[in-house]
């Protein structure tokens, strides 16, 4: 078979316009950017209240390892096989950042026959809404700086400046810096640093925004740091909310592309899935749900992480309520959570396959704990046996849920139309009965517990004295009906990256709580975040560049 | 009158596809950005090679005061002129940087009646070719200090890396930082800093390149910074320059907008005018010579600097030829050059406007020291009295140069028509006889002698001996065959820039020179150069926000 970026580019393509009027949209309806990208306009979107909602399907995972689960392939091939069972069906997923293409190999959006396309401006420049942000985000910051430096009326503490700059860079040596230097023209020095522009809670608050005025409301909450008498000073304070709406004001639109199938799929926003909640924005979502009889979308990770964010986040601020789950697994990546090492996965390994298992159940029972149909899907390897499938499958009958063998990486839609059945029989059903994992009125820690117990099955919670007196003090200044974003490794239900399967009988540490005001959620760190990766030794960007066509060569 | 947004914003814009199909270009020529902007296409560009090229009109101005010479406006205004007496014209101008709309008020593409739109994508994110440059750009500064990191094979010595980051914002206190701190994982600390986007030699690159090969070459021709054994370090050495040509790759393609009066223009690129050489790119004036009768351009500042680099840079390394110059001139500009104050400029006075006309007969002289017919354009403000304009006309006549009083702010095209007939005729006799300032064989020193003694009119270059060995050196190194590109105050034809009108008996101190060996040319610095704006205390972005209906309030 080709590799994803040779069918990517004998995809035969429709004119964007022509995807654009499958959702029944005229020729104003959006801006074209090229002839295989486009974004919808806010007009054509505030036209769209109170039209009937089609139904919202989330993909998400058994906890990741590296043999791969394929879920943004699965969100893909649904979406086809939806739309050729007879379900007008619109595919929503995440934007790629341009940094760390330059770093490992570049990310593709889907793979096999089940991709999206165009992936190399996918995966470059795009629309540039993250040019965007990035330029909203540093904005605010030389405002901050600049105020300081005039005067500092605010009485801001230079000490106590939390935004960061960003760049959509893998540049390890701006992740600290001290700025400001060079005498007093240049303005107080200080101790700072960058991240990267997914890590920017401007993507956050972008991707969770219901429409301009609220983008700008959310902006203005930002909190940037504290005064001297350590009161918060947010973006509003600086008078910045309205010039950081203005830069936002086009990224804010989704991006209209298509599968390789001509189906039309929103990829809109890509904030980070650990210090953030990892799923596309709500404006795309609810545009898509607009316009199509069924959404298919994606969260960040594995359902403890991702799905658990888009429902408790996502879902709970946006009111949004999914009709069914689907969870990925693959054969390869449940032996590995059975103990197998990644070098013997090309052999059969029933026994192993069975124990990893334990990884799929857990989330399964998660899943359903927030009133959701689900169904797995087991995205078929080459290498997969008969026997180990029929386990799988076996499993999952004795958790009473099915579990569908899925061809879509090889077969395109066609591959997934039993699971398109099977997903819209769930949804048709009604069956679903959504309500997320706490209320809004529970503490900020009882929420942070609930979390670590319910979905990780953790015995214990430990922080600091900080935390708790930080918690406490949000809670205090109105922050505490907001929801908590978990930050931990997406490789374990556990803390500890290497505890695979199911594990039991631990305690999470948290580590560092931030809050995302404009975002609307607290983080909790619980381990080490890296907010600006690094290029490796040998960075695929010495490879990467144009052949004599003109076309990217090496990003994939 | 209304203002220049609400003028644009009433502006009745043909859709870009119209605007395209009058220059010849079906509907695959082009990629569109919303309904009226667009990329002219790599393929369709290398397709006109061969075609018979259009006349090029050079639109320059005498040194610039705070009273406004109407550059711009002058050249939007005699594009629309020509294409109403039968022209099929077409106007190139640079690109506008976003970072400093955020501290003053944000810049328009003309004035009046003689603009281009869409003013408000244009001073934003406009096609996204700024925000390629700044990506490029970094991330080639990110492989340097990753290079070190892992190993630093090339023995780059750290403290001789002159090669900075750059972000399109005014924010001081990214002009002199550290960065790399820490500990180990964020790299070798090192002091380093920030310029502004147009300030990058990506963008000179970027507006000189003939097409992507070129623009690649160029690329790896950049000098970072040195070994330990002082040898350039280049940024093919770094294996950055096929990525960074892949971030480009969409830059590089030419803008298509469109004048008020419905005609094309291409704006593309923006190096900055002191150490760049401040003209759009090679590519859009070749395509759009290559799709018209005329093409209308601009170089920055006055004609001292900015055509003097237009000519000695640009049309030298592109081998481009212009037809005529048009040099701007207003009587306002010309009193304030005769010693008039700014808030005296409302009343008439002949005998400063007189005295002023020195800078005039200045620039006249230099124009035609490069075998190019010139004519003045009057760019007419309500105040000027018959009087005034008289006396201009009598100047230029005695120097044998043409005068028109032209009121195209007012008027639009229809004000430009007699200066459209007068640069129709100069430009169809074919009386140019173009040649550069100095040959390209000239040595680094004589040319910067030549430029400061022919057309500043110094009597002496002075220059530390530190500088006359770096140019040695640099000659040494097989750079000498390149021209040299002036960074001075462009208030003055001298140093000093209160020496208005056409002072005589000064020296030109010299205070630093830089190679910009990817762009091809040596730079010059003969004073402070602000490669980072600041904010100032009260930035245009506590104003800028969008209005109930969306639109933007507060950026003009």
């Amino acid at each position: 078979m080709s590799s994803d970026i040779e069918i990517a580019r004998a995809a035969r393509k429709r004119p964007i316009a022509e995807i654009a009027a499958k959702l029944g949209m005229g020729p104003h309806d959006f801006l074209p950017y090229g002839h295989d990208k486009a974004k919808i306009t806010h007009e054509y979107i505030a036209g769209l209240k109170g039209r009937k909602q089609g139904r919202l399907i989330l993909v998400t995972a058994i906890n990741p390892t590296p043999a791969g689960e394929g879920k943004t392939t699965t969100t893909v091939g649904l979406g086809d096989a939806l739309n050729r069972i007879g379900r007008r069906a619109t595919v929503c997923i995440r934007e790629a950042s341009l940094g760390p293409n330059f770093g490992m190999k570049g990310g593709a959006a889907g793979g096999g026959m089940a991709q999206i396309v165009p992936m190399e401006e996918m995966n470059l420049h795009f629309t540039g809404d993250f040019h965007a942000i990035t330029s909203a985000h540093n904005l605010l910051a030389a405002m901050i700086d600049n105020h300081i430096h005039w005067g500092n009326e605010l009485r801001i503490d230079p000490r106590r400046v939390t935004w960061r700059r960003v760049m959509d860079m893998n540049d390890r040596a701006l992740r600290q810096t001290t700025l400001g230097l060079g005498g007093p023209a240049n303005g107080h020095p200080r101790e700072s640093g960058f991240d990267i522009t997914v890590a920017s809670e401007v993507m956050a608050i972008l991707c969770l925004a219901d429409d301009l005025a609220d983008l700008q409301d959310r902006l203005g909450r930002i909190v940037i740091g504290q005064t001297f008498d350590k009161e918060p000073v947010t973006a509003r304070d600086l008078g910045a909310d309205g010039a950081m709406t203005v830069l936002l004001r086009d990224a804010l639109q989704p991006n209209l592309v298509q599968t390789l199938e001509n189906n039309p799929a929103l990829v809109h926003g890509g904030p980070f899935a650990n210090i953030a909640h990892g799923c596309n924005s709500v404006v795309a979502t609810r545009t898509a749900l607009a316009l199509s009889d069924y959404v298919v979308t994606e969260a960040g990770f594995g359902a403890d992480l991702g799905a658990e964010k888009f429902l408790d986040i996502k879902c709970r601020l946006a009111g949004l309520s999914p009709a069914a789950v689907v969870l990925v697994a693959t054969v390869r990546a449940l032996k590995m959570n059975g103990g197998v090492k990644r070098g013997d996965l090309g052999a059969e390994n029933v026994t192993a396959l069975k124990d990893g298992c334990a990884n799929l159940g857990r989330h399964i029972e998660n899943l359903r704990g927030y009133g959701l149909p689900v169904v797995v899907a087991i995205n078929h390897f080459t290498s997969d046996t008969l026997d180990e499938i029929a386990a799988v499958q076996e499993f999952c009958a004795a958790h009473d849920v099915q579990a569908v063998l899925c061809r879509h990486w090889a077969e395109g839609g066609k591959g997934a139309e039993e699971l398109a059945r099977i997903v819209a029989r769930l949804a048709e059903t009604g069956e679903a009965a959504f309500a997320p994992l706490y209320p809004d009125a529970m503490s900020l820690w009882q929420k942070i517990e609930a979390v670590c117990k319910k979905i990780y099955r953790a015995d214990h919670v430990e922080a600091p004295p900080a935390i708790h007196e930080k918690l406490a003090e949000w809670q205090a200044a109105g922050y505490g009906h907001m929801p908590v974003c978990m930050a931990k490794t997406q490789y374990s239900f556990s803390s500890d990256p290497t505890a695979l399967g199911a594990p039991t009988g631990f305690t999470i540490p948290l580590r560092e709580v931030r809050l995302s005001a404009g975002a609307g959620f607290v983080v909790a760190i619980c381990g080490e975040i890296m907010t600006m990766p690094g290029l490796p030794r040998h960075p695929a960007a010495l490879r990467i560049g144009l052949d004599e066509h003109g076309r990217v060569e090496g990003l994939f």
